[in-house]
């Protein structure tokens, strides 16, 4: 339960109207999306730098726990508080400040939907790339919390390929601001790059200046079936190695095709053991180059059918065997642990046949799809935690799954982060001094270690507000 | 002088022939391209990453500023020893590592020359972008020191953006590695970028992971003058809003093109104020486009005459109008003063028009020139330090200049960094509060202040070394 002396001084800071301490609203902020539950204390939402500034200022005279949280989309708990505290909720400062045409660089605030800003940069001819899946709900705030990525990174790059200057409340109140509206900037350090990325653990981003490109005169989408995993594979390479970087270079293997037949809008038989989806964009008679180059190098490699969308109609019929994928898995199996290693591009074959080793050992299905261009795969052990030591079996073969992808000279996380989900196997990536740094940072930013505790390095407590 | 049993445990280090504290050595590692110059105690060439730790342990036992240096072509004076101590050189772990034609990234030693690493990737049809004038003798692990830039970042980005991972030794010699080899990678706080850009005061750097893309399959460069600067600046932003980003768009002002008339290898008439030299890159075709659309939109805009390279000869004769710029400069005046300011690139034509007006009113030339497609311009303040009070009247303008510069929301440094040079004028950009932020990671890394101190922060000490 939080103290009345501050609730009252919440109140007061951000109106009455934006505090919420019953039991129903705190259980609505409880959670995100890796499904697990943690009660906050209290739930308040925030209209400016300044109130967050002063509710910070709260938080570490009495020492509570702050949680930032934009869409609670996160897939590694990121917004959870473990301990308890006070969710704060950012979505109200959800205004585009401005689009700058003649810099290409937009201003926003973090409660901007990330596909929001998208849809207003086009209007005017622009473009900001990253497009997490969760794009049509997550905000910005959130995007730079955990450094998004999506499907378009392969070309593109990530979140923080296009973060140019931040406003940012330190965990002790203070209002910075860092880098700013040009490209080029090298005095002191780099702290936007630093915020990047931090999980909400080093400061909560106030405004957020981001770099634009112009939108691409056009797009070609093709979807290209394979009768081996080993010739999609293959594929990805070739197409790098024909000096083409494609937009987007998905790829799905046999288990989720096998989920998704039944539902495809292309026809999907039996023989279809793994799928590339691919798209360019650019010039028009480019990606018309591009294209038929593509399917060029593709062919040699055990295509059983190709498929080039010739319309916005046509590509979005290709898009949508790719997002039939996360709803249907389910039906394998009730509960899902969805993780994002990511291997160098090279090493994808590697990855892929060591999971599908992984899976007939532990006798567990594990359904892989995700970016193949960046080498970034979503890697979904698909379980059914009733049954009796399942829990420790997905922690095993999770361990295993991560061993495999460092061993790989991967990563454990490529988009999602580590949060609460991923503590316990960050050891195996990162050293055990190089943490140290981490944690010296941590301590620089946060002395009381009351902005979002309990993630990334911390065990997590096992609070009083846990469900 | 350095104590005898540092000198020994140096030595049992690096071996005898790689340790000099003759006054001729220690007078060679003494300056670097800003001309001032300090004495160094010891001057120690390491062979590898270990060699690095076993100095930094010996100088942290003994508290005694470690320089690292690469080629000491910085402008800002990262490289000298303003305490004395070690200059700790490089040059000798100047490997390239691995190419690697798959993932397109290469592992490259700190020593390695810039233009030697883009020489060799280039064979492999790839490319390195970063090209920073002194790309020819400069070495990498300078270029990640400072963030290196140059004129084809307005399209590719600089040096902080090809960083995917790095090996550096810290201030209290552990060995850690951040990043890697995949573009996607969220585990923990970013320490890659963080070093990036830190101008070798959080660590040393012995191994780089560095991002390649395919090679464009051509360019194609223009030479445009100009009758007025505004025409030339107002071009700068229609070739941006025609959705055009060159690899290129570099100017002279007309300053600048007094300097070179004489030996410009392009006719210069008295009329042409203005200069844009422009590259576009990538597919022919394309490009052929680009540059048909650049020229009509500049069409309007004052222009005297264009000149279109039709071959790698008279490309590289336009490029010859561009490198003569440096050399002549120094006949207006013998001391010069550069600064590379960046202001947002709509903001070009109103920092050129101050510039002009500090340049009447202190009644010093100032040569502009530089990269306007990004808005980093190369303020070159051209002066003869003999004169009374000169010394004091370059410090008012750069003051002004600075001042100008972070009014127009642009920055002090795009590309040369803060080093001794620019530490006065740093408090005009970044606040108390944030600069605070970063002493605090410094701290972190270093907590005896060993590793180049002196730059950035804290105002140089008058070491009993300096000559």
């Amino acid at each position: 339960m939080i103290d009345k002396t501050v609730l009252k001084r919440l109140t007061e800071i951000v109106g009455k109207e934006n505090v919420f301490d019953q039991k129903s609203d705190r259980i609505t902020h409880s959670y995100d999306a890796t499904g697990r539950s943690y009660l906050p204390d209290v739930v308040v939402y925030a209209g400016s730098a300044a109130e967050v500034s002063e509710v910070m200022k709260v938080a570490n005279r009495y020492l509570i726990p702050v949680l930032p949280r934009g869409a609670g989309s996160g897939f590694t708990g990121g917004t959870l508080p473990v301990q308890g505290g006070i969710v704060l909720v950012l979505t109200r400062m959800d205004r585009i400040l401005a689009i700058d045409t003649e810099n290409l660089v937009a201003v926003v605030e973090p409660g901007v939907v990330t596909a929001e800003l998208q849809r207003q940069v086009e209007k005017q001819g622009l473009f900001y790339p990253p497009d997490p899946a969760s794009k049509e709900f997550c905000t910005m705030g959130g995007n730079v919390a955990e450094c998004a990525g999506g499907p378009r990174c392969v070309k593109y790059g990530v979140t923080k390929d296009y973060i140019m200057g931040l406003e940012v409340v330190t965990p002790t109140g203070e209002i910075i601001r860092t880098g700013g509206k040009t490209l080029k900037n090298v005095v002191g350090y780099d702290l936007t790059k630093l915020f990047v990325g931090s999980e909400g653990t080093l400061g909560i981003v106030t405004r957020i200046v981001v770099k634009l490109l112009p939108k691409p005169e056009a797009k070609k989408t093709m979807l290209v079936q394979f009768s081996t995993i080993d010739g999609a594979a293959r594929g990805v390479s070739e197409i790098i190695r024909a000096k083409i970087i494609p937009t987007t270079l998905e790829f799905l293997d046999a288990s989720t095709i096998d989920c998704i037949r039944d539902i495809s809008p292309v026809p999907l038989p039996e023989e279809c053991r793994a799928i590339l989806l691919i798209e360019v964009d650019g010039d028009r008679e480019i990606i018309e180059k591009q294209a038929v180059r593509i399917m060029e190098v593709l062919q040699p490699l055990s295509v059983l059918d190709t498929r080039i969308a010739e319309n916005a109609e046509e590509s979005e019929e290709i898009w949508q065997v790719r997002r039939s994928v996360s709803s249907s898995m389910r039906k394998i199996n009730p509960d899902k642990f969805n993780e994002d290693i990511v291997v160098p591009r090279s090493r994808v074959p590697d990855m892929i046949r060591a999971l599908e080793n992984l899976s007939r050992e532990y006798g567990v299905p594990i359904v892989n799809f995700g970016h193949a261009g960046d080498g970034n795969i979503h890697v979904n052990v698909m379980v059914d935690l009733r049954e009796e030591g399942m829990e420790e079996k997905v922690h095993n073969v999770m361990e295993d799954i991560f061993r495999t992808a460092v061993e790989l000279e991967g990563s454990i996380s490529g988009e999602h982060g580590i949060g609460i989900s991923k503590m316990d196997y960050m050891g195996m990536e990162v050293s055990e001094i190089t943490m140290r740094y981490m944690e010296k940072i941590k301590e620089s930013f946060d002395p009381n270690n009351i902005l979002n505790p309990g993630k990334i390095f911390q065990k997590p407590i096992a609070a009083e507000g846990a469900l």
